[in-house]
C-alpha cells in the first residue's frame, strides 16, 4: 500500500511515500519506548537544544520545503514560507518554556512532626503519537506545536504523515531525524508512520502514552475512540473544528457595519477558510442588513478558493447543501475556478430560530464558508449562544471602548470558548506564554488542555511524588529540584511558598 | 424507592432516605447550575471562608457525626474522629489553596508588534458531581477531597450519598448545606442526591461539567462510560482501586524481614484492608521464606475484620477464590467472626510466573487480602514489575541508605504508580502541597490529576484567554489579574516570567 499525493491546482499524482506496515509500526514505537527514558532524565536546556538544532535545520531547508509543500497544498509560498518561520521559532519557544522549569511544578514538603518529605516532580508520559493537520503542514503538522511541546516535555514522538501532504511530511521527517542525531538526541526521539492503517496501530500499540491530533471532528473523535478501547485507556488530545461564533453589537452595526463586515470576509476566507479558529457564524443585531453588508464585501473581495484535497473541496459542496437543507440561504457566492479541488466561497443567512442543537447550523463547515444569524434583542441572543457547542474561539465585535454590551458578551462567550477576541479577529493563534488553544467539548476533546502555548507542555506530563525518597534516590529531575542550589534554576514550591530562581 | 442502611456488626438496619426521582436531580443540578456564576465570579478568599464554615460546622458535630458513621460503618469512634478532624482540615487547606491563586494559572502577556495583549486565567467548569468512597465516610465522602477542592475553585457539587453510609451522609449534607447559608455562600453551592438511579441521571444532566469519583475500578468505569456517552462529553477524575506494590530489596530481606513483614501486615489490614492505597502486592527475594514470616506477622496482629457492606465482605470471600484458581496459595489466614459483614483476613503467595498481564493475580481485592511473591534476581522483578497495571503507591522496603538496589527500584516505580514511598507505608496520604494520589490507568482515568493535595484544584478548572479585551470588560478573575496593583495578591506570569505578589 502506498499513499498517493495530489497537486491541488490541477489534480496531478505529485508523488507516493510507500505506508507503513504493523510490523514497522511496531518497530518505530519501541525505538520510541527505548529513547523514553533518556528524554525524561534529561536536563530540559538539552531538549531545548536538541529543539533549537530542529529549528535551524527547517530554516536551512526553507526554500526547499516551502516549494515543495505549495506544490503540495497550494496553499501560496508566501503563507508557507511565513508558516515554516513560525514553526521554527514555535520549537525554539517550547524549548525556552522546558529550560524555565515551570512545566515541571516541582513542590517539597520538608517532613513535619505530622507528615512525610513529599517531593513532586512532573514526568513526561512517554511516546506520544502526533495526528498533524492537513491544513497547517508546517505549524500544526509532523513538527509543529504538538511534536515540539511534546519533545520539550520530555516525550518522544511518533508522528503520522498527513495524507495532505505525505511527501513533504517525509522530507520533514528526514529533516528533524537528522536534526535530533547531529545535537545528540536518542535515536527514536522522533519517528514517522505513513498510512491510514498504520495511524490506527499506532493508537494501538501499549508503547504509546498520549496522543495528539489537530483536525476534524470525525476524525478526532474515531481516533479518541480507539483510544478509549485500548487495555490501558490513554489521554487523546484531540483539537476539533468548531464554529468559532462572533457577535456583533447594537452599536458596531449602527457605527462600523461595512468595517466588520469587510474584516469577517477576509477572516474566513484567509487560507480558504482552512483553519481551525475560523470565524463560521456571526450573530448580528437585526435590522442593520449586516448579511446584505457581508455579501457585498465577499463579491468585492471574493476569488476562487482552492482547497487542499478532493475530499475537502467535495466536503465544502455537500456542506453548502446540508446548511441549505437546515434552512439557511445563500447571500453571496464567488463560485470556483472549476480547475483541481476548486470550491465555491459562500456567505449564507439563516433564521436565529434554526438554531437549535442537533442542527447542521451549529457545526463547523470546514472551507471558505460562514453563516450570518440576526437576532433581535440580548434575550433572542443569549438564548442562541446558549445553544452553541463549545469552540475554540469566540470574537465581539464592538462599536468602541465604551460599548454597553461589550462586558456582557465576553462573559457570556467565555463559557463556552477557549478564547475570546475583542475587535480581533480570531485566526491568528498567538504561541505565547498566556495562550490557550482549546475549549469545551467538541472543541477539544480535554477542555482544560491547550496546543497552543506553554500551557501545551502540560498535556505530556504528570506528577510523581516521592515520599521519603533519600535525596540520592530520587530520579534526577527530582534530585535537581530538591538540591539547595537549584542547579536547574526552576521555580519550585517549598512547603507551599511558590519560589523563583 | 428508598436506600437502607445498615449496621455492619450485626446486620440490622439503621435506618432509610428515600432515593431522589429524576426531577429532583434535575432542579439539584439547576439550582447548582444557578449558583456556579456567583462562585466562579467571587474571591477565592470567600470561598475559603464558605469552607472554613464548613469545616467548624463538622467540628462543632464530631460526637454526632462519629457516633452515627460508626453505627453504620463499624470504623470505630477513634478512627471516625481522627477522619472527621481531617476532613475539616482538609476543607480549610483547600481554601487555603485557593486564596493563594497559584491554580488560577494568572498569565499576561502584553502587546507587542507582532502579538496581541493575552490575559489567560483559569475558571471553574461548573457544577461538579461527586462520587464519595464508601471506606471514608468523611476524608473522601460528601465533604472529602473532591468536594473540597470543587468548591475551592469556584465549581458548585452535587453529591451523590454513598449506599454504605446513606444515613451519615445526608446528616453531612444537612450540615454543609447549613453551613454553606450561613457563610453567605449562593443557594445550590452544595446540593445531595440519593440512590443508584439518581447517580446515572446525575452524570447525563448537561448542567454537570465534571465528575469526581472514589471507589472501585467496576463503579468509576460505569461512570467513566456514561460521561462518555454524553453530547457534551466531560471529564471524569475517577480514583479507583489498585494493587500497590511493594518491593522489598535483597539487603532488606536479609536485615529487615521480620520488622517489614509485620509493617505489611499492619498495613494492609488497616481499615480491614478499605484503603485505596492498600498495599495489596509484596514482592520479595526468594530465600528469605518472606511469604512465611509476612504470615506468622498476620497470625500474632490477626484479628477478625468487619465489612462495610455484606457486598464488600461477599467480595472479599470472592477474592480469596479467584486469587486462588489463579494460582495463589493462602499461607496465612484468620478467619472473621462470622457475625454481620465479617471477612477473613488472608496472605498469600504465587509463583511470580502467574503474574501475567489478565490474571487475577495483578488486579485489587478491596480487603485485607494480600499477596507474596518471591523473585530470583533483578531481571525477573523488573520484568514482573513491568507486567503490573498503574498504581496510585509504590514502595521500596531497604536495608538501609546505603541500599545499591533503592534508586533503580525508585526509578522502575515512578514510571508505574503516582507516588513512591521508602521505608514507609503508603497507606497514609498526606493532603499537603506536593502530595500527588493518581497515577496511570486504571489507578485514575485522568493519569495527570491528582485527587488529593493543591494539585486537586487543577481538575475542575480550565484556562480561558482574553485577546485585546479592555480591562474594564474583563470577567473579575481576570480584571483582578491584570491590575498592577494586583489585589487578589496572586502569583501572575507577566510575559513569561513568574512574579510573586
Amino acid at each position: 500500500m502506498t499513499t498517493v499525493s495530489f497537486r491541488p491546482r490541477d489534480g496531478c499524482v505529485l508523488g507516493t511515500v510507500a505506508d507503513s506496515t504493523a510490523v514497522q509500526v511496531s518497530t518505530t514505537v519501541d525505538l520510541a519506548t527505548s529513547a523514553a527514558p533518556g528524554l525524561a532524565s534529561a536536563r530540559p536546556s538539552r531538549r531545548q537544544a536538541w529543539l533549537e538544532s530542529v529549528a535551524d535545520a527547517l530554516d536551512a531547508h526553507r526554500d526547499e520545503l516551502t516549494r515543495l509543500a505549495d506544490l503540495e497544498t497550494a496553499l501560496g509560498r508566501t503563507r508557507l514560507t511565513g508558516e515554516l518561520a513560525r514553526t521554527a521559532a514555535q520549537l525554539r519557544f517550547y524549548g525556552r518554556v522546558a529550560a524555565e522549569g515551570g512545566y515541571l511544578g516541582a513542590a517539597i514538603d520538608h517532613r513535619t512532626d505530622a507528615t512525610p518529605r513529599l517531593v513532586r516532580i512532573n514526568r513526561p508520559l512517554g511516546p506520544v503519537a502526533v495526528f498533524g493537520a492537513g491544513n497547517f503542514p508546517f505549524a500544526f503538522g509532523m513538527l509543529g506545536n504538538d511534536t515540539a511541546s511534546a519533545l520539550a516535555a520530555g516525550c518522544p514522538v511518533v508522528a503520522k504523515a498527513h495524507p495532505a501532504h505525505v511527501v513533504t511530511c517525509a522530507r520533514l521527517a528526514e529533516i528533524a531525524e537528522q536534526a535530533l542525531r547531529e545535537a545528540g538526541a536518542p535515536p527514536g526521539t522522533f519517528g514517522m508512520v505513513v498510512g491510514f492503517d498504520a495511524g490506527v496501530e499506532l493508537v494501538g500499540r501499549p508503547g504509546v502514552k498520549a496522543v495528539g491530533f489537530t483536525g476534524s471532528q470525525a476524525g478526532g473523535l474515531a481516533v479518541w475512540r480507539l483510544a478509549n478501547e485500548r487495555d490501558e485507556v490513554i489521554p487523546v488530545f484531540a483539537e476539533m473544528g468548531t464554529v468559532n461564533p462572533v457577535v456583533m453589537t447594537p452599536l458596531a452595526a449602527a457605527s462600523r457595519a461595512a468595517e466588520w463586515a469587510s474584516g469577517f470576509v477576509d477572516s474566513f476566507t484567509l487560507g480558504d477558510g482552512q483553519f481551525c479558529t475560523k470565524p463560521g457564524l456571526m450573530l448580528a443585531p437585526a435590522g442593520h442588513r449586516v448579511p446584505r453588508t457581508v455579501a457585498d464585501a465577499l463579491h468585492r473581495a471574493g476569488h476562487g478558493a482552492t482547497m487542499l484535497t478532493r475530499g475537502i473541496a467535495d466536503a465544502v459542496a455537500a456542506g453548502l447543501d446540508q446548511l441549505r437543507a437546515a434552512g439557511a440561504e445563500p447571500v453571496g457566492i464567488v463560485p470556483g475556478t472549476g480547475s483541481g479541488w476548486s470550491a465555491d466561497t459562500a456567505v449564507l443567512a439563516a433564521p436565529i430560530d434554526a438554531l437549535q442543537p442537533g442542527s447542521r447550523l451549529l457545526e463547523e463547515c470546514f472551507g471558505p464558508v460562514a453563516l450570518v444569524v440576526e437576532y433581535d434583542g440580548r434575550p433572542e441572543l443569549d438564548a442562541a449562544l446558549a445553544r452553541l457547542q463549545g469552540s475554540l474561539t469566540g470574537t465581539v465585535l464592538t462599536g468602541g471602548p465604551q460599548d454597553p454590551d461589550t462586558a456582557h458578551l465576553v462573559a457570556t462567550l467565555a463559557e463556552r470558548v477557549g478564547r475570546v477576541t475583542v475587535d480581533e479577529w480570531p485566526t491568528g493563534v498567538a504561541w505565547t506564554w498566556a495562550q490557550h488553544h482549546g475549549g469545551p467539548w467538541p472543541a477539544t476533546s480535554a477542555p482544560s488542555s491547550t496546543s497552543v502555548g506553554a500551557g501545551a507542555l502540560g498535556r505530556f506530563v504528570r506528577p510523581v511524588t516521592f515520599q521519603s525518597v533519600p535525596d540520592q534516590d530520587l530520579p534526577a529531575p527530582a534530585r535537581a529540584a530538591v538540591a539547595v542550589a537549584n542547579p536547574w534554576a526552576i521555580p519550585r514550591r517549598i512547603d507551599g511558598v511558590l519560589t523563583i530562581p
